[in-house]
């Protein structure tokens, strides 16, 4: 896959890190290629339930925010994406940090569909703990 | 619908509103009636993508606590919900403050399905923003 | 809610029940006003799974029809919808005819979203079967 | 991956292909792995739509069907699945026979969580039409 905006990263890293809600997660962007983003999130003890297991809806969020980093990575100059519908699966309790990796499925001119899976991260250790499919509306804001 | 623990309304606030994600947001939950749960979510500019719309994982999340506070009303004492699946259909940017308002579908030993739907409120007027189904899985903690 | 086709009922009627899968399926459509739909599908054995109840994609087929003929009857002379996302939830198995009631919940100019419940009808009693949330691509095709 | 019945090739084929809503649709189980299943449906004008695309509930049900097998292929014996949720995002029409190759994503033992894709084949070439999220529960029946 190869987008028409060979300057992604920043274009990326602009639109998606200076979100309120995404400094209120906190989540870093450790990775960008064409079509691929993973979104690398430390923990936090706000973001638990109990027992400081991170909790659904933050595993959803950081779902989305990786599959819609993705999915800007392919698109022209000036255009967004805007979430229309997620669905997740919350496979695993998630402890400690994690790492959301979005990856797209099918690009399109106006929606684009992605998919994102969530690893807990200790030390050399992955614990898969939610898989997600997302379809994105491409949007020219620029 | 009737639940089996008559004390529902404390036991539901104290297992939700005691979370440190719920605090993250910062919402408060409005009504609690066997099988319903309203959960009000004022403004905060941190909770919004860019040009002060909230940001889509956030809905997100209120229409999984929404559903979630909704199913925990009919379990019994000691008993929690976990969400295994949410799947969240963003209908119309939202500003301001927002309502979600989730009810169970089908109540279950041990799994429960329920819905949200989220609507932003400015005054009298609702704007109806994104909408939710949600399976919880019901699990004895107590 | 209210389309721009006063014809709407012939138009839906037309596009649906003269698709092979529809066909192949065997329900009628029992009900159509604006935003609103219903198919009722007769007890057949070859869409059962075993000991008669009906097979879960079955019940999902009914439900996207019945959410897309829903849509349908909103839409200008000339369109049609096309599914590009559906979620089923399967509530309890399914036994005998059952009903499928679409209805639009967010009317849109390129999309639009939709809702269905599928109930088994035994006499005058209904057992909720399924719940659906749908998402169509409106379509101009004449 | 590894189950625990080294006959699950047998049992798999033995229960998803003597069902009446399999043999309706007329597919094949053309490979089980352990956590894998793929199944080919050829052509039959009695699945399309308009225009000879296959309808969208159909290629549900195939996804849905191939992420049910491949799930059967890690339960005991005397265990079968059953679906309590899928979601399928289609990406493309689809013409022709269509392989649905399923996937375990996370095993478990009350629960399985299987995926699904869905391509068009024509000749040599595959063609991406449908990808979807399965949740089934695991039951004994035996």
């Amino acid at each position: 896959m190869d987008g028409p905006n060979p300057d992604f990263d920043r274009a990326v890293r602009a639109a998606v890190l200076t979100m309120p809600a995404a400094r209120h997660l906190g989540f870093d962007i450790t990775l960008l290629e064409p079509g691929l983003a993973e979104i690398t999130q430390p923990h936090r003890e706000e973001l638990t339930q109990h027992d400081g297991f991170l909790q659904g809806g933050v595993l959803g969020s950081l779902a989305d925010f990786a599959a819609g980093s993705a999915a800007a990575t392919l698109l022209p100059v000036g255009w967004v994406t805007m979430t229309i519908d997620f669905t997740v699966k919350i496979l695993a309790p998630a402890r400690g940090s994690v790492v959301a990796r979005g990856r797209v499925v099918k690009p399109g001119r106006t929606t684009t569909v992605a998919a994102a899976d969530v690893v807990a991260v200790d030390g050399a250790d992955e614990a898969f703990c939610a898989t997600a499919l997302v379809t994105l509306r491409n949007l020219k804001v620029g």
